[in-house]
């Protein structure tokens, strides 16, 4: 047993997939799932000039995580400059994160066609890039870019960068398979040989894995099977072309296969839920099919194999799948059984008696075949919650809303929303404008229940998705609707589900209302802007 | 160099899925497309009493295929009776089918605890069957389902039965890892030891993976590297929970990597266009990152990727896409430049001159500036193309348009959208009801719209995304819109970005209709249509 470093590049590498785009303030709720997950080290991108890079390192400096060290990406020195002078190194020194990854050519090819550098220069832009990041007192990554290309094409050049940056204090250097390009007989070959000539160094050697021939995963892991103990790969393997090596197939390979040591075992029971998250979080459709995590993953069709299942699980399944947080049956609820639920009331601080417990899962079950998922969507499950254990106290009882659009003859684009609506047996009517049916809606609410609900001034809208769900079968498409609201301490999601995308957008809004304001919430919410405030007053 | 025999369990394995089904008919066509792939065996089904299997084998023997043996799927022989009196062996050998497979127990737990047949019974069957199908002609594969557990608990009985199998006069056993559970490594040392053990019978020793583990196509190649030469798997990886071996990923790997021979160059580039075909059959979105064949496989975004395939494509193309019939994307971002740009206008048929190539770029960095992303709007980029190209013809000039969705006091939620627009100097007023503002919109839009272009009857919207982009920070967030239309021959994306959700779905509604009216695109589809109805009328 041997163990794994694990590597996270989700935030980095996995964003140059098409259609990969997060907010700093996404990210960072990224960062806390992965640290939750347990990975040793997050790579959180460059922190270069770009706005948004800077403002996500500015949030992560003032987290606090638990397991994980956030490391910032960049590159070798300039070439013919000094380390100390080359702005973007400085970037990385100035940064707070403790962990600086860089990388660097290890191809002859590479070297002479694209970046036209002499390959003694390359060795010197390795040596004197790490070196000084070192004694600013950084630990430092190195990412040897198309490491087994220049492995093949010329060892002895490849195996000098490496020993280059192992000399000037890289604690890890990484083989990458920048193309995807080898097998892993290639890779298990390339990796013991490096590993055998880097003995007596004290470096540990690492692995990069991309999925262009559909072995990203087996790449990594023989990798480990020939010496890595450091391994780089992205959750669901998000990342160009076909994806980065993927750690949710990766990780239960390692751990539960192969008998090494890289997060606890509740970690890993909360790999299915993270990789969900995550999904849900970038607007993508889980895939079903997803090894360990996916829907399917233990879902049995054939009817020899639910026979098998039934008479010893072990005759069609390969493991446990509560190991990773999966199930086998389809369609019992993402959220687990009474235990969970249970687990999930003492977090809220409610009290849930078995049969409320039982009463919920059959409600959370129905929800779920009708659309609607709660695993980005606690604000809304925990006001099941609260109507299930008695304690929920409705905002107001709707009669009707309208919403208007128009784009004018003018060009000029317009919106409002007209609510009625009962507050303590009290008729209201109300009309609210915005720039689109959902602040318009948000609005009418707000000039109602503001007066009463003072804290909900503090709260806003944050995020709006939608997709249509046509994996119900049969019946008419629905569309679900997903809001994140915050108020400046706690971010929640709410769900609402509907075939109009308007109701759904209403159902949501109103749980994200009403989850503001449950139960103590806006004490606490108080409190805490107090605590902040003089905080911030502090020079 | 070895030659690999391919055999595709599509039709059988495949069909094993979630959701998957295809008529008789559909299965047919599969099968002409594995034949034209150059797969060596197709296993059709169980051609078993069920009408379907029955329909299907009666269509496959009146067929004639180029390369492919059709295999007809069946088990070992009840216990304790005799293999000419079986039911289910009788179908098989009065199938046409040249090919017989049948699968039979390795497993002692399996055998034990599940189907309750004593070990030497469990011999007898496989003998017994197998002589009887070569008795009367058939050629005989043996699936030895269970393999690999079966040889980790007890080496010598499974060793027995695949021995049994091979004296027997089957001229394949296929070491079969039914519940996906073992990584290569194990593959290895098991094949090879058979392989070791059955030397001297003359029988061919095949492998059957199942992807849980998420390396079904790695474990195919370490069997390969171990000695066997039959490699069975389905078209993009379908099958029971996380899918069978994927024969789209593991044919490249051997024969453009590892240089074994499998299929002609010719049948190779045909693979993109196979496991799209496949797809659509059954109504699957093709998975834009799959290796080898998927939109992303080839796809660049990084702009140091860029500059670097456009130095020396191998630099970060791990192979040309032309072998596997795939093509290089260079996705559309701030990133690409002229090249970029004027490949796309080739592709599409439009001629860009520098001029109208500059100017679009400008006008692509703009628009992505205020949220627009065209990675996933080929319909949108297309049209941008022809407007600077001068080749552009919009379909209506607008002057207003209203929507209103209401929740009514009855709880019933109404939508109704009304347009106002100029077609041919005519102004037309009309309204649309639907189950949402886009749906509404469409209805309207069409009313006026179908008279004239008769095609959009056949087009129709299949997917609505939508998300807020907050990068922007300190302006207001902006809603991007992407939708997805198709006429049953194409699929095209559309964008449009507002701060209003309903404003940006009206404009990527409009680009949607717009793109399928364009250039020709009528008569094509009309054309296609035609060629399609006049194929299902011959008999």
């Amino acid at each position: 047993m041997t163990t794994i470093q694990l590597y996270d590049t989700t935030l980095r590498d996995g964003m140059q997939g098409e259609g990969m785009s997060l907010s700093a303030a996404e990210k960072l709720r990224v960062a806390h799932r992965l640290d939750a997950l347990g990975v040793h080290m997050i790579e959180a991108g460059f922190p270069s000039s770009n706005p948004k890079e800077l403002e996500l390192f500015d949030l992560l400096s003032r987290e606090r995580f638990e397991h994980a060290l956030i490391a910032a990406f960049g590159m070798t020195r300039r070439r013919d400059a000094r380390a100390e002078d080359d702005p973007a190194l400085r970037v990385l020194v100035d940064s707070f994160a403790p962990v600086c990854t860089i990388v660097g050519k290890t191809w002859s090819l590479h070297l002479e066609k694209v970046v036209k550098v002499d390959r003694d220069e390359n060795l010197r832009m390795i040596e004197e890039s790490i070196a000084f990041l070192r004694a600013e007192g950084k630990r430092v990554v190195y990412d040897a870019e198309h490491c087994f290309d220049g492995w093949h094409a010329d060892r002895d050049y490849a195996l000098r960068c490496l020993r280059t940056a192992a000399e000037a204090g890289a604690e890890t250097v990484v083989m990458c398979d920048t193309n995807g390009a080898h097998l892993p007989g290639q890779i298990a070959t390339a990796v013991a040989d490096v590993v055998a000539h880097l003995e007596g160094t004290g470096v540990q050697v690492g692995i990069h894995c991309h999925d262009d021939a559909g072995v990203g995963v087996a790449n990594s892991l023989a990798a480990v099977g020939a010496g890595a103990t450091h391994v780089q790969g992205t959750m669901n393997g998000y990342g160009e072309r076909c994806g980065n090596a993927n750690l949710v197939s990766i990780v239960p390979n390692l751990q539960l296969k192969l008998g090494h040591a890289c997060i606890s075992d509740e970690q890993l029971a909360s790999l299915t839920a993270t990789s969900h998250y995550l999904d849900e979080l970038l607007n993508r459709t889980p895939n079903a099919d997803a090894p360990y995590v996916g829907k399917n993953a233990f879902a049995h069709k054939g009817g020899m194999h639910v026979a098998g299942v039934m008479a010893d699980a072990t005759t069609f399944e390969h493991m446990d799948p509560a190991l990773v947080g999966n199930r086998r049956e389809l369609l019992i609820s993402e959220l687990g059984g009474k235990g969970t639920v249970q687990a999930r009331a003492e977090e809220a601080g409610i009290t849930l008696d078995d049969a409320a417990s039982r009463r919920l899962i059959e409600r959370v079950k129905e929800l779920e075949h009708r659309g609607y998922q709660f695993e980005a969507a606690d604000g809304s499950f925990e006001l099941l919650l609260r109507k299930e254990a008695g304690d929920y106290e409705p905002l107001f009882t709707l009669e009707s809303w309208r919403v208007i659009v128009e784009q004018r003859a003018d060009g000029k684009v317009e919106t409002e929303a007209t609510i009625k609506i009962w507050v303590d047996g009290e008729r209201y009517v109300r009309t609210g404008e915005g720039n689109g049916p959902v602040h318009a809606l948000d609005n009418a609410l707000r000039a109602v229940l503001s007066d009463t609900h003072p804290h909900l001034d503090d709260t806003g809208l944050v995020n709006f998705k939608v997709r249509i769900l046509d994996e119900t079968k049969g019946t008419e498409a629905v569309t679900r609707v997903l809001l994140d609201a915050s108020d400046g301490q706690e971010v929640w999601g709410s769900i609402g589900v509907s075939e109009n995308v308007i109701a759904a957008s209403w159902y949501a809004l109103v749980d994200s209302l009403e989850y503001a304001v449950q139960d103590g919430r806006e004490e606490q919410a108080a409190a805490a802007r107090a605590a902040g405030a003089g905080k911030s007053a502090a020079p």
